[in-house]
């Protein structure tokens, strides 16, 4: 090949002194594109992940996230070693619907978080990013301050089509991300209902964000959700929102009386922020550390962790048994007219279900 | 053998009659022994349960929830020639917490539709009845009076381990039931949580018994119930415990309302009622024509229904599956120490997951 730079009439030594140097821009060329195409190894990522170094943090993300099954591989043994090296840590989730202001909260929170000397890592679950466009996170530059902090680190939510996929790598993420050095964990979801399930069972802290809205009904945020939440504030809590939000907040403070009482024994906290004026910032730290506090003195916050492991092993396993079943040929081609017959009441549900078992393991 | 009542010095004539009476008698003694010992055809249980026969019902009943796997082959002719037979039903939903008065409810209202010309019958689901020494429906003499009603019938509960086992005999038995001619099934449960599912996924209206209480707190009952109930009725609302009643409906009359609307379009009610006066009950009674000329109005009565068959289709995929892998000896050898593994952060949740799938589908 030809190599425009290289003179078309030189004499002996110029020739050998300029194909000396093709050859090393040829070699340090391969090594920029070996150091891209290659993946580091194992060992490599996991000596930078627990020096700190985000980028091998984030190549390792990327492998967790990766669907080819070497990655997968990878990934698993650098999961491994960094469970070898966890240290205390919080894992704070914090959901709202749309519109509620979450972006904006968690950036203040999170500056707020970096200020106080803390590393805080923010992460998302949205398995329906991918079809919504990412409607969390998806756009990094809605944080743009706190993705330049030099002691946070942002990452979008993984893509995939089922929330345990999700989830599993957003949990296998955390791990990483702990090993890395980061104390605070922010877990961000939308308030969808199912998402919020698998938010709390990875988390210590569950926060949801609420808006004031008009009269006192409870505006659009499922029951189930208000019963996980260890707080509920309410957002924009500045100038003309003031009395709105503070009004919410009593309503919300009411309808979590009627809940029953937690088996943390921690009384769920209502109040109110500004993301505007950072009212209500440090207070809401402040309680994070007496639930922590709290939690940790009754032995509650050792049992929530051990019964979130054994909830993602068998959540695992009861996702993996379904997907086999029903992405098997036999069952694909036969569950349509099967649905189709139960719902003509020619067979019983439970004989339908006995049958598609019966074809699946013949 | 010999025969006691057979003379010992007889003439040769007398002699060949007792034979022949001896005959007789054996043969007919045969015959009830065959009748009690022999089960029934399909087509004869069938026949005599399309006819209103609840002795045919109750034994085609009983092979619904024995466990031998001739009796299970049997059952699912006579239910799949039940299904063919179906006709308009109201099926409801009764659950409350212990001694809320739910048999004294139930034999009020069961007597009351049955003055109305109605046939009524009566399940229950209460997985825990064998641990507990059947806290529902476990000993019919609670219900005197609707047990002899010849309108009624009363049918204690399936007994089983899994939920889901003892759900699927009740929901095979309310295909028998309406195929015998009832028109309203009622099916019981206590107000546990997990039972509460398994009724609404299986009933038209569900109706929560609650009792007031001191102050207003919502009485130990699970917010998921509340969001599920179409009304709530408070018992007892007689004599002195009348004042208490009314103010405890008030109290959940709000509750309901901080709730979000029903896809069905229908706003909860929130009643009182007395076994003791009958007040309440006529009431009741047009509460449910009601919502069920509303539901059938607005397809949401068939749409209910239609999702409830596929609900127990996939529901018992997803049992059945998880039942074959947790019993598999493979994997009984190995969870305890995999779970332990997961605890003590030697593998992830999911890397535990896999390594437990690996060896089960070896």
């Amino acid at each position: 090949m030809n190599n425009p730079k290289k003179p078309s009439s030189v004499d002996s030594a110029q020739k050998s002194k300029y194909t000396a140097m093709e050859n090393i821009s040829q070699a340090s060329a391969k090594n920029v594109q070996n150091f891209r195409k290659k993946q580091p190894s194992v060992a490599s990522l996991v000596q930078g992940i627990l020096s700190g170094n985000t980028s091998c943090l984030s190549r390792a993300i990327t492998l967790i996230e990766s669907t080819n099954p070497e990655h997968a591989h990878k990934a698993n043994e650098i999961i491994t070693s960094c469970l070898e090296n966890t240290k205390p840590t919080i894992r704070i989730g914090i959901t709202g619907i749309p519109g509620v202001g979450k972006s904006t909260f968690i950036e203040s929170f999170g500056n707020y978080l970096t200020r106080l000397g803390k590393k805080v890592a923010v992460l998302a679950i949205d398995p329906s990013s991918s079809l919504s466009g990412g409607s969390i996170l998806g756009d990094k530059t809605r944080m743009e301050e706190l993705v330049k902090n030099p002691n946070a680190y942002v990452r979008p939510s993984a893509t995939g089509n089922t929330l345990g996929g999700v989830a599993r790598k957003t949990r296998d993420t955390i791990v990483l991300c702990e090993a890395c050095g980061f104390d605070i964990l922010i877990i961000e979801t939308v308030g969808v209902g199912q998402n919020e399930i698998a938010v709390d069972r990875m988390v210590d802290f569950f926060l949801l964000l609420q808006i004031a809205g008009a009269g006192d009904a409870l505006q659009g945020i499922k029951r189930g959700i208000m019963e996980m939440a260890e707080a509920i504030l309410i957002t924009k809590a500045d100038g003309d929102g003031l009395a709105a939000a503070q009004l919410a907040k009593t309503t919300y403070c009411k309808a979590l009386g009627l809940f029953p009482a937690r088996k943390s024994g921690w009384i769920p906290i209502t109040a109110t922020c500004s993301a505007l004026t950072q009212d209500g910032i440090p207070e809401l730290w402040q309680t994070i550390c007496a639930y922590h506090i709290h939690t940790k003195q009754n032995g509650y916050f050792e049992t929530k962790r051990t019964e979130q492991k054994e909830y993602w092993l068998l959540e695992t396993i009861d996702e993996q048994l379904k997907s086999n079943f029903y992405n098997h040929p036999k069952i694909q081609s036969l569950l349509a007219a099967t649905k189709k017959a139960v719902q003509k009441e020619e067979i019983s549900p439970f004989a339908a279900a006995q049958m598609l078992l019966n074809k699946y393991l013949e």
